[in-house]
């Protein structure tokens, strides 16, 4: 289970179980994949899970920019700790380990860090602070950090992976990997950005989310770099929930693999890369919640014509969040009712009898009250669909968000009321 | 099921069935009663709910003072927005309908309140404005006044009801009826103090809530009726959690039956007044919670050494409503990681390493991390309690703040998930 919290030994956690016995209704049905250039990966079975491969190690060819964003949690697990305190932007290593999320591990938890990122940078011949280190797993939890130096040692040795291999490897409770390959031209060359993700429950991201690589060939600075996710991550990563806790983990890394070179100063080509990028972090934020705890529906909450465009979020996820919306989709019952109780609930300021709503092109609501043209038919047979979109028309200015959630089953409850055995 | 969005006929609400099907584990195995001077009690079944009675009229025997806290919902039902528009706190009956919550009927809606008060108020001789009214039920359905008025015609023929007859009628998806009885002395006289209430789901109650009818002896002004309220709202009604889901109906009021006098400028006697109008109100909040719809434990938070009360009840609230802990809870799990999760994903500031939790009395979590005293024999013991304690100590200041909530099964996804049929 993800981020359970373990008092005892290191098997605990049954990620594995999880993931082979029942795969998302939106697992794809083939996965793409790629050698990339400009680094080196590197995937080792070292015992944080049961079994398959727990720890990816990401060796760049040079020293690289990259720019992060985390989790805004009061309470971040070790490695956001000591990513922030060390990491400046300049990277030569990525340590990733899944199956203990060296959280609320105190001082312990800073010092096993600080133990195998020293280890890894004497191996590579560079600074501690050009490392960059996430974990994902069992919360509270000390570990050796000799179950990570011991993999270190097979590094330039062992033969590397592939993209999907990283994607499957940082896996805990999700139950397909997230993967996400794009080309895009800029002045007649064609360059490459690509990303991992994992993520499947304890997801409302606050700035930055679960775990997200995404790297990018052309050299980009770090200011570039920022203000790539920046732009994008609004419209998102943050505009995901699955159960609307947020992760003391979550972590998003942009890096510029620095294989050629662009000129990102010109608006046009800055706007080009910045839509790549926006398209890798929407495909990898919706593989993520496609991938929600016990989903058997996609929900899609549009939110229109609201006064400003914090309003319109606010609302989305209080519809995607509200528990009594999300069992009546799952029951494949359009209360729109329950939509408006949780519209009604925020603090937000709205007028009751301009609020229109429809579930897909099905109008349930108007003026705030039920329509005369509901058709319950076509209404019901949409409520079978596996995406369900409601459309919410605020009537109020011309603001509008779109927040994407799932459904709440008794599977979500069985995946993370089990106790741990 | 409560608050069924409905665009048909009027018999789609399956109360019943869950009703008799599993009660709460919380239920009282015997429940008090009481045939109260000063108001008459009617009950009818007039075709709300399948079987069992659904309307509830009590008469004053005289012109009394209310008064009323509402939901802060900004989509409230017809009832909400009728009363706080008509009723100034003198009230000569109260008419409460279960089955039809009459939200989002838009004008229509407030057409059938106008329709059955003046009804009501020709057969009393009153003014249309004090009659008080409720509904709770299926939401977005427009229903005949004439349900009502036919059996309105019925008052002053029908045999009067007792106390837990009215706390039966006005009962939806709850398990079992919500009735409190309490006697209070002041200077040597015994007074009465009596409430009922309804709630089970969609319970997040944001001032005031559900429904709670709380009647008391003596004569007192409107304006201590409603500091009685507002010394009592926050610790009690505004301090418990289902779901995290605000109704669009909830409603508070305090009668004073004005059978005898006391006089409540003394401090001394308001305070005891006070208390008694505490532990009516704490107990019947307490009883809504511990029928929240599919608990098997309730959850009890205390957050205490906290900067502000509103930090430490926004936390409380944050571990109460969070679907992780919930589901941990439900499974018997100690997973005090998740609390901590809970914790941070608040935007209250606080030190991680000061964190200290105990679930009941058993430690496990000291200055942000993993205790070393974890007792795992006697916490899993612990965890088999029907009642469950998480004592959060934030370390950081003075003030405290106990909030009430129960578990996330697979029974509340049931309950709430079905496909109205």
């Amino acid at each position: 289970m993800k981020n359970k919290t373990s008092t005892s030994d290191l098997t605990l956690s049954n990620n594995e179980r999880l993931y082979f016995e029942s795969p998302s209704i939106f697992k794809p049905k083939k996965f793409s994949n790629i050698n990339p250039k400009g680094l080196k990966i590197y995937t080792f079975q070292s015992g944080f899970k049961k079994s398959n491969e727990d720890l990816l190690v990401i060796i760049f060819d040079k020293l690289i920019n990259n720019s992060c964003v985390y989790s805004q949690t009061s309470t971040p697990s070790a490695p956001i700790l000591w990513d922030k305190k060390n990491n400046k932007g300049k990277t030569k290593a990525l340590i990733v380990n899944a199956g203990n999320a060296n959280a609320h591990t105190g001082n312990k938890g800073i010092q096993i860090i600080d133990n195998y990122t020293k280890y890894l940078s004497k191996k590579l011949n560079c600074n501690k602070n050009e490392i960059l280190v996430s974990s994902t797993g069992v919360i509270g939890e000390i570990f050796k950090p000799s179950i990570i130096n011991n993999q270190l040692d097979k590094i330039f040795v062992k033969k590397t992976s592939k993209l999907l291999d990283a994607a499957k490897t940082i896996m805990t409770t999700d139950t397909f990997p997230k993967i996400s390959i794009l080309k895009f031209k800029l002045n007649g060359k064609t360059y490459d950005i690509f990303g991992i993700a994992k993520g499947s429950g304890m997801i409302q991201p606050n700035m930055g989310t679960m775990l997200v690589y995404i790297f990018i060939e052309p050299q980009i600075s770090r200011i570039h770099l920022k203000k790539l996710i920046k732009n994008n991550l609004e419209e998102t990563f943050n505009s995901i929930s699955v159960d609307s806790d947020t992760s003391t983990s979550d972590t998003l890394a942009l890096f510029s693999l620095g294989t050629s070179n662009i000129n990102l100063n010109s608006d046009k080509n800055f706007n080009i890369v910045n839509r790549a990028v926006r398209q890798i972090m929407m495909d990898l934020a919706l593989k993520v919640v496609k991938d929600g705890e016990g989903l058997s529906k996609l929900l899609k909450i549009n939110v229109t014509n609201a006064k400003n465009k914090i309003q319109a979020k606010n609302i989305g996820f209080s519809v995607a969040n509200s528990p009594l919306v999300k069992t009546a989709i799952a029951g494949e019952d359009a209360n729109w009712g329950r939509v408006i109780m949780a519209i009604g609930k925020t603090k937000e300021k709205i007028i009751q009898n301009k609020i229109k709503i429809n579930f897909g092109k099905n109008i349930v609501c108007e003026k705030g009250a039920v329509s005369k043209k509901i058709n319950n038919n076509k209404l019901n047979n949409y409520m079978k669909s596996k995406t369900i979109i409601i459309n919410i028309n605020l009537g109020l200015g011309k603001h509008s968000s779109t927040v994407y959630g799932n459904d709440l089953t008794k599977k979500y409850v069985e995946i993370n009321g089990e106790y741990r055995s």
